[in-house]
This record gives structure tokens, sequence and C-alpha cells, in this order.
């Protein structure tokens, strides 16, 4: 019926996205816990912490303290986010243990990037250029950028398929000026605005610009469809997501406090194991994780799999009972 | 991209799969007005009620009363669930202001109709054949027969098409030997085992088969691929499907007891609002009903769209702004 990927890279955002908006308090302790928790199921990726202000974001006053008491595990990638030179060169002091894995983020709505980070796009790419060249003089590999409001925005609608285009060609242009050369991007629906049609939609338009620059997706599932776009992205052959355990992390910009945020790693891959792609995660063992992170929140998240159970092990049961198909 | 169906018509199960696993009470007057708040949406077809020993399911003992106390809107097809003669004829009482939608159940699972019904398949057609007898004898016009278990089954496995096939072979046997053609047939994800991948197999096996025949589809969220199953539907050209408002109702076979129930019927009208496929639902009057539902359930319910918000009405606030996209 369609050719879907073998594989996929799954980057987990639970401890940063999710604990990000929590309003907890949670302890640093915990975090660490969780985030050792998920370096022992296979996944490669892990984003721990942000480095931001911790006046603004209270729940990351620890960021330095989570990044120095987890246990790396090798073969895992962890990285962290920041959104200025101050976050960037408190970033830089860990730079044994983590990956620079989104070298720069680029705005597809100039709406959102005022409201989110109170800069216009001319001031967004200066600042890029700042981070950029921090990180050139620290001599860090880079080959990835990401765009936020990729398919949608609360502050300016619905987002143009050449908007995004004209976007990724300014994250060629950054990059071609830092010497390196632009390998990745990651689009991402920061507000939930893509449907399974504009993500194929979006996905062929950069394809057919550039098919060699490899893409990442990142959805939210605060209106319910971040599965069907996480589907819709496989069957466009893309082969790397973001997305986080449990469905840590609300929708800072959805109606209500109760929806949810990034779509949950678990039902990804439990998805994954049922269409045979392979993620390198252990459910059960993920599943461990979401029920962890659930505890360690202290409130239901809003994760299918941890509650509805896998396929996999109903197989199992059902081969045990020796039953037979009508 | 894809040939998206035009329109499709929507059977809201809500009040009957819903009300019939809460623990409740929940009072006669209240589930009369979710069904009469449903009928104002622009839904053509709800399911209210199921004649069911009361013993078995305390949460139906008020069925009559149900049935007798809605008020019918004219355009609107309200339908209800009966297992054996009794319900049956309880149901035919009610003939004037109820539709027969679906005249008998096949189970696709032996071992899943033993559990559920303590019947096999032998002794289910033999009781589906009095149901039909009774039907004609009251001459109630029959076009339609629903499959359970049709993907999947927690006690026999994955179910192979060629079993789905044969018991569709069975369904139009059965219409046969009562003098009415089978037009549709539903394909009921009854335990939640559908992958996007597996529908779109299942549907073009069952196309391929018999090509006019109108195919609904009922999924469950248990799993978190309620959604994605519900496109990949869509993109098959289905127009026909079965769910739930606001996701009532829980997954009795679930690992554990905050499982989704049944696909979110505001989340299917949503995403059918972004693709321009016409439902003839108003989505903000439906949200209303989502939040009643949950009022009166006192419970959160697994919904999206009800906490997440629609776009349609964040384009409207983005266009009064005046807000350009950069």
């Amino acid at each position: 019926m369609s050719d879907l990927p073998k594989a996929i890279e799954i980057c987990e955002k639970g401890p940063r996205e999710g604990m990000q908006i929590e309003k907890g308090p949670i302890s640093t302790a915990r975090k660490i816990e969780l985030i050792d928790a998920l370096s022992d199921t296979g996944l490669q990726h892990i984003q721990t912490v942000s480095f931001v202000n911790p006046k603004r974001v209270p729940s990351m006053a620890d960021a330095d303290a989570v990044i120095a008491g987890i246990t790396p595990r090798p073969g895992v990638n962890y990285s962290v986010l920041w959104l200025n030179d101050v976050g960037l060169e408190r970033a830089l002091k860990y730079r044994d243990r983590i990956e620079f894995r989104e070298a720069f983020s680029l705005g597809a709505s100039e709406p959102f990037s005022l409201r989110n980070q109170n800069r216009d796009t001319v001031a967004n790419i200066a600042m890029q250029n700042s981070h950029l060249d921090i990180l050139e003089r620290n001599h860090i590999h880079m080959e990835s950028a990401l765009i936020t409001a990729a398919f949608g925005c609360n502050f300016a609608g619905d987002i143009p398929i050449a908007n995004v285009l004209a976007t990724i060609e300014q994250a060629f242009e950054l990059a071609a000026a830092h010497h390196f050369t632009l390998k990745r991007i990651s689009l991402n629906d920061t507000m939930a605005w893509a449907t399974p049609l504009t993500v194929k939609r979006m996905v062929a338009a950069v394809r057919d610009r550039w098919p060699s620059l490899r893409i990442n997706l990142h959805f939210h599932n605060t209106r319910g469809l971040g599965v069907a776009n996480f589907f819709a992205g496989l069957e466009m052959g893309v082969e790397s997501y973001d997305s986080s355990v449990a469905g840590l992390g609300g929708c800072p910009f959805a109606g209500h406090r109760g929806a949810s945020g990034n779509v949950c790693t678990e039902d990804l891959v439990f998805l994954c194991e049922e269409l045979g792609i392979g993620t390198g995660v252990d459910l059960d063992r993920l599943i461990e994780c979401a029920l962890l992170a659930e505890e360690i929140v202290g409130h239901p998240l809003p994760g299918s799999v941890m509650k509805g159970g896998t396929l996999r092990r109903l197989r199992e049961e059902v081969a045990k009972k020796n039953y037979s198909i009508a």
C-alpha cells in the first residue's frame, strides 16, 4: 500500500518540553531519574533541559544541576535548548556531555516570534547569527536547524508553503555564512495546526526543492491529530521525529489547561512496532518511563498505549492460551 | 495528494456506547438532555440506548424511559442496540421513533463472540436469523450489518482479511435468506487493533470483492490510533463512520481503567472541517455537547478539540486583529 521507512529515529523531548510547563515543584533528583530511565529504553536522542531565564521559566532554574546529575549512557545523545547567547554560553559548559543538535531556530511566522521571543524576523536572524558565531568559535560541528510555526500560527493563521520554503532558504544562507552545510531541517508544528494533508503537502514541497535535505517532524497533539500527522510523515518516508514520553508537555497556546502537548513517544513507538518500522526502543521499558513521568508530575498524562496496553502482549497471551481463530 | 470524499456521515454512539460503561448513576433526565443537545448539532444518526439485560448493564435499565423522553428532531435518525430477541422486541415498541440501522451483527472472531455474548459462530448465526425473522415479520426495511472484531481480537489475535471476507459472505447469505440486499457493512474495530495500514488493506480487499457495498468504519482510540485510522478511511474514500462525543466510552478490554473508548466525534468533525469535507455538523455546538457530556459523567473525557479549541476560531481572531504573515 505504501513504502514506509524501514526505521526511524526519535528525539525524546519530554524532560525539556514537558517539565518546562509543569507547575511542580519537581525535584532535581526526579528529573534526573526520568532522564536516566529514558536513557535505558534504546532512545538515541533525549532533550534534557532549557537554559533559559529562571525568572521566566522557574521549572528550568535547576538546568545545570540536571545536566550535571544525569548518567550519560554511551550511544545516547543529550541535547538542550537555548534562546539567547547567555543560554548558549551556559550550554557550552556541558559540551562534553551534550550534542548541539539544532544549531539554530527560525520562525515561519513573525507574529509568533514577536510573541514568543519578542523579536521580529530581522532581530531573530541577527540573534541566530550571533549563536552561530559562538558555535563556530567553539568548533561545534553543526548541520541542523528548526523552523517554528511551520504549519500554522495562532497569531498569523495558516502559513503558506512558500513562507516555509523561504525560511529554509534563509537557513541555508545562515549555514553557508558560517561555513557549514545544512543537512537536516526540523519542521515544527508548534501550535498544532498541521493535518495529515498539510503534512504531506509540506514534506512534498520541501523534498521537491531540496531532495537530499533530511526532514524532522515535530507535532503537538493539542487537537488530537498528532498520531495521524506522524503516520502522514511515515507515508512520505520521513525518518526523524520529535515526541514526548506519556505526552508530557501541555500546550501554552490552547483553549484550556487540559489540552495535550507533544505527540506521545510510546504511542508512536507502538504504531511503528505494529507497522514493522524499527525505532530501537524497548516499548515495555518506555511505557514504564511514561508511568514514572505520570507519578512524577502527579496528574494524569495523555498517552494512550500506557493505559490501553500493547498488542504484542495480547498476542503473547493469545499464543499461550492457544485460542484458535474462528 | 489524494481524493478525499466530499462529505461523510457520522453515527454518534456516545449516548449508548459511552453511557453504557459509566458507573454513574446518571439520571434519565441528563441522558435525555445530552441526546436532545446532540440532535441540535446537525448529526444525522444518533445511537441512543441498548435494550439489554438491566442486571448485566444497570446503566441501561432506563432505556425505555430515555427513548420515550427524547424529543425526536426531524431529519435525525435514532437507533438502538439489542443483543437478543427480547431486546429486539423491546426495541420494536419504539419503531415509530427509531431506525433499525444495523439489522444484524456477525463476529469475525469466534473467541470474542464466545466471551462477549457466550455464543459460538453457529449459535450467533441462528440468533441473527431469529432477529431477521422478527424484523421481516414486522416489515422493517433492512440493508445493513456489522462485523465485530474486524481488525483483531484480544482473545484470538490478528484477524486475517480472509476471515472478514468470509464473514461478510455470511452476511450476504443471511440477507438473501430474508429477502433483502445487503447494501452496507460496518467494520468494527471493537478492541482497537487497527492501524492505518490494516484499515487501508481491509477496505481495499472489501472494495475489490464487492465494489458497490457501502463501508462504515467504527474505531476505538484505546491505543491512540483512532484519528489516524479515520484519516486512512478517508484516504480510501470511505464515507461513513461511527464515533462518540467527547470520546465517551472507555474500553472494557484495555489494560487499565483510564483507557480511551470510541474515537471522538468532534475531533473527527474538526479534521473534516480542516480538510474541507462536509459533515453537516456545527462544530461549536458539538463541542458544547462534549463539555455537557463531561459535566454529566463528572470526570474528564478524552476528546482533544474540546480542550485545544478549533482553528476556525483562531483564524477569525487573526482576521480581526489584522496580523500580517511574516
